[in-house]
């Protein structure tokens, strides 16, 4: 076994203690965060692989109150909608977490980031969602906090924010400092039920 | 600015570090991994957030040599089609990184993760994603190497490990040991040509 195999064993332990800790938040504090915090984070973020090494994603840092003001107006216009039209388990699951379409973290995190990425080039999607997994861990490492949401219609974004149409918006994320106490963590799956081992369903422990 | 603040900073700086270093691997030595150390490396992937806590991923871990070739006749035979179908500038770039269709990573890597999604579960390719993201990271902590890699169709997968028809497989990672000399990194944009203030085109620095 190569050297550097054991050398690195405590850095994946950390990484995991990290990862068990980081909770998505939707209740922030008044308190400030830097657009240069922001900016530390997305260094993080743009890391990512992706398709062909064309770098699709795109970052828009919103702190300009009126315009928090306006996508908060569109994202719960949208979300009406499509809490509306949910099938009735996912309703339900809505109703449990106490997820309305009413978004106060869009008008009251100090920060939001907009990603945004070009829909023309390879793998837009998948590269974007792995720089946004990059993204919540920099916060997390940060002492930040955030939470990945996205409106259930996002087309108003690009009127809004002056974005090209070529651009999807994958994602808005809030970024701040949180408010909440501690709570109940989300319920995880145990990983006898997630890992198989040469085809689906042969049991590896 | 709260405490917790500034103790953090350090680990981003270091998180930022190994994603730098960080290179995609296709030529792999052939040191054994052991399914204990992926199973350490996927317990890194299962705490990404996920459209209504559903986790809608799912890992095969393929050691089984004669499962390994299968998967990479498949994905050549694919592969084939989609190169040759490809738009001319991603032919060229495909060209110049010398990708071929031909995935000698599928059989030379001691284990491949097959990851699969149940696609009847909301945002579950943005979730997976997530988790790929966290697997790329942890399996750079671990001091092992991979690569994301994706067939040009995947349906084949299905037949071959016996994935339910709602599973879509969404990436295959060779993991293992790097056999590659250092060479040039990709080339990054440079962080002021992706981020933006309160509207798309405002620059922040």
């Amino acid at each position: 076994m190569p050297e550097e195999f054991w050398k690195k064993k405590e850095e994946l332990d950390m990484m995991i203690k990290n990862l068990a800790m980081k909770r998505s938040t939707r209740i922030y504090r008044s308190d400030p965060a830097h657009i240069s915090d922001v900016i530390d984070v997305i260094n993080a973020a743009i890391y990512a692989p992706s398709g062909a090494n064309t770098q699709p994603w795109r970052f828009i840092i919103v702190d300009d109150e009126k315009v928090k003001r306006n996508i908060r107006e569109g994202a719960e216009k949208a979300d009406q909608k499509f809490h509306r039209e949910a099938p009735e388990w996912f309703k339900n699951w809505l109703k449990d977490n106490k997820i309305t379409p009413e978004k106060r973290f869009l008008t009251e995190a100090p920060l939001l980031v907009v990603v945004a990425a070009l829909t023309t080039m390879p793998y837009w999607l998948e590269s974007t969602w792995i720089s946004i997994g990059y993204m919540i861990l920099a916060v997390e490492a940060k002492g930040l906090s955030s939470l990945t949401y996205t409106p259930g219609e996002t087309d108003f974004l690009n009127t809004l924010l002056d974005i090209p149409k070529d651009y999807c918006i994958v994602a808005i994320l809030p970024i701040g400092f949180s408010e909440e106490k501690q709570r109940s963590k989300p319920k995880r799956k145990n990983i006898t039920q997630l890992v198989f081992k040469n085809r689906f369903g042969e049991e590896v422990f």
